[in-house]
């Protein structure tokens, strides 16, 4: 077990030559992580997102820069790691427990690249559609023994000074409940730290300068597929222009596709495609913003899969990305609007135009009588059974994901790699 | 729909230079297909072969030379391939429709690399665990509207001629019932035709020169768990002897991984363990051989992803390929000793030292009372959840498959692709 460092480094130099290796350093480094985006959210985001009046599939921006593999196994022995443990891989290098926000096996404090990118006066960002201070942002620039220590996390976000300064000149996402709370105003400590704040999505473009902290939710953003289906795009916008102003030292900011995972979990796929494609257009942006300032390097990658998602599903050879287009809502939406509606194809209609077949309508009125768990499950079937998707889980897997990178130094990703690699790779290149 | 060639390569052309295509042609190639070989299979097979007594997860050979992946949709809307349409895109460049043998659309016959290659002058060879004239090995030297024309497959190999020369050197496989037929006996026409021919293993290794044909079993080989475990390793070694041995003019060889597919379809993770485990052998052997020969190019990918196998099933967040690797036999020759068994848990035991919990013996017990089919379901179960392996479907699903690459112009593999790309690079190399 653990993993095999040196192997891979020199199987990786014997592939690709050492003198992919000789890069300098990028100023700037754009880190993305699709939370939960296995290799099928990709490959169905491309089905999904094709146009169906052309001839060809059109490639996705994520077929445009995909460079490699990486495992993401944690420091024991189920090989399926959680966001805790993935991130802490993907942002010190280190594998550890899940649940463990960048603290090692023996709960000691790992410092992050973030932490790094700080200590060499390099400006610093967050950006989240999870609360902030959930595990992926915040094993970027917290240490806990548990992901599950919310407000402890939110304070180390103040606490935990890097040579005199706070850590993150930029916090974008959810969680106003973690900062503003009966025992600590965190949001005016930061307020008299400097920072302007903001908690309307409306003034996120009043924001106009560093540092800054906007905190949009009191937990997470509604799914993208509910309301505000493009929060992290322009979140991204807003963020690479704050970061980038008049900054002669260079930035690092990590940029979560948090509800990939989460719409996973829930194994509802119109819902994952909705948070893929904000990420997607984020990405998009990420790239555009390295075609104009060459000096930057972009990583994309995913901390784990989540939901066991196939695309094909009970023996049928097809997987109908139309249909899933048709579903409007989440399905935790729907099940909300069915339960208190008195006609099921009247409501249904509000939020999806799948037809539903006699027998559907019959299995959810059945469904609604058992209550919202039971007709959850009862609408998630109609909704993967019409769209042949299927689903293994309502937890995580081990199947590597995809990384994808451009602009400076992207080379340094091609091939398979551990997770912890990619974090190495980039620290190397923070710490030049 | 269909494929955005011009898309594709531009953007990989921007995303890793052009330099990276000026690649001089190598002299030989080696084409191995993985059946089925969906990401899930690579994954699944590094944890089940990490050796438990070190620190390390130690990396496989595919991660050795991991370069990127491809798109497998076929031509039509379903975007889920089969092995005669993945195969016909991966040996001609050309989508179809799903069971079509190397013809287009509209049923005409399409130029196989294979083909090209002889008309080169390059000696050609055919390997596979499944019959020889199985979907995926057929679409490199025969034509037909379907996959399940095996005869007219067979006669194939014997009668499309390349400029008056029988297409394929050297076949290593299994079917000799369509070789050997009422209506006609191919393996007398290819003997006065000149070819070695042999359907004893135990003399395999009495081949001496091409041309040669073996046909080991009526059909397919057993499956790799149930008998002759390494079968594509011995085979991979003995052609790759052969068909380099005094040969001025190069080879293009295609071995196929067959059967990791079947394991696929039947929801058989150990079956499918032990498959790659005989893939990932003979991978080996190909790369020590472009170690030796680095005037060859080894490619390796997979036609599609079977089954939609993920690691981890049920919620929790674990896969325990410990437990896999107690389960000696595929789950039809359990099912087969277990209908024929007075006592269940003894006839269990000469094929898995999995334990079977009370619960277990008690549906076992049921099912076997309903037959072969439904005690087969059962012990799948059984397995699947010991093991917490989760699959979708007894069919294919439309995921990203990987592209590993090594050796002379490897670097062209790098990245997204279409799995037409794929054969057009090597057809490139094969015409220059």
């Amino acid at each position: 077990m653990k993993y095999a460092m040196s192997a891979l480094t020199t199987s990786c130099l014997m592939a690709f030559g050492s003198h992919a290796f000789a890069t300098e350093a990028p100023k700037n480094i754009i880190y993305m992580i699709g939370d939960g985006m296995g290799p099928a959210f990709t490959t169905a985001y491309r089905y999904y997102s094709d146009n169906p009046n052309t001839k060809v599939v059109e490639p996705t921006i994520f077929d445009q820069i995909l460079v490699g593999m990486a495992h993401t196994y944690p420091d024991d022995d189920t090989y399926v790691t959680d966001s805790a443990a993935g991130a802490t891989a993907l942002s010190t290098a280190t594998k550890t427990y899940n649940g463990a926000i960048a603290v090692d096996t023996h709960k000691k404090s790992l410092k992050t690249m973030l932490q790094v990118a700080k200590e060499k006066g390099m400006r610093t960002g967050l950006v989240s559609t999870s609360q902030i201070n959930h595990a992926t942002p915040a094993s970027f620039a917290a240490h806990n023994e548990s992901r599950r220590n919310y407000d402890e996390i939110a304070d180390d976000y103040f606490d935990v000074k890097i040579e005199g300064k706070l850590p993150v000149d930029l916090m974008l996402g959810g969680g106003v409940q973690y900062f503003k709370r009966s025992d600590r105003d965190l949001v005016k400590e930061f307020g008299k730290a400097g920072y302007q704040y903001t908690s309307d999505w409306n003034k996120l473009n009043q924001i106009e300068q560093l540092p800054a902290l906007g905190l949009f939710a009191d937990k997470a953003f509604p799914h993208a597929i509910d309301e505000n289906p493009n929060r992290l795009e322009k979140m991204t916008f807003k963020s690479l222009d704050l970061i980038s102003k008049n900054n002669d030292k260079g930035f690092f900011i990590m940029l979560e596709g948090s509800q990939i995972d989460w719409c996973g979990h829930a194994n509802d796929i119109a819902c994952a495609m909705k948070e893929m494609h904000d990420f997607a257009k984020s990405i998009e942006l990420a790239k555009a913003y390295v075609d104009q300032n060459p000096d930057t390097l972009l990583v994309v990658t995913a901390d784990h899969s989540t939901g066991g998602l196939t695309l094909g599903a009970n023996g049928k050879y097809t997987w109908l990305p139309d249909e899933v287009k048709k579903v409007n809502s989440s399905v935790m939406t729907i099940t909300k609007s069915l339960l208190e509606a008195n006609d099921l194809k009247t409501a249904w209609s509000q939020h999806s135009t799948l037809e539903l077949s006699k027998d559907d309508l019959v299995s959810l009125s059945k469904a609604k009588k058992d209550g919202g768990e039971v007709l959850y499950k009862a609408i998630n079937k109609v909704i993967n059974t019409a769209t042949y998707t299927g689903w293994t889980t309502s937890g995580h897997t081990a199947i590597d994901v995809q990384v994808f990178a451009y602009g400076k130094g992207y080379e340094q990703f091609i091939g398979s790699q551990n997770n912890t690699q990619i974090a190495e790779k980039l620290i190397n290149f923070i710490e030049q």
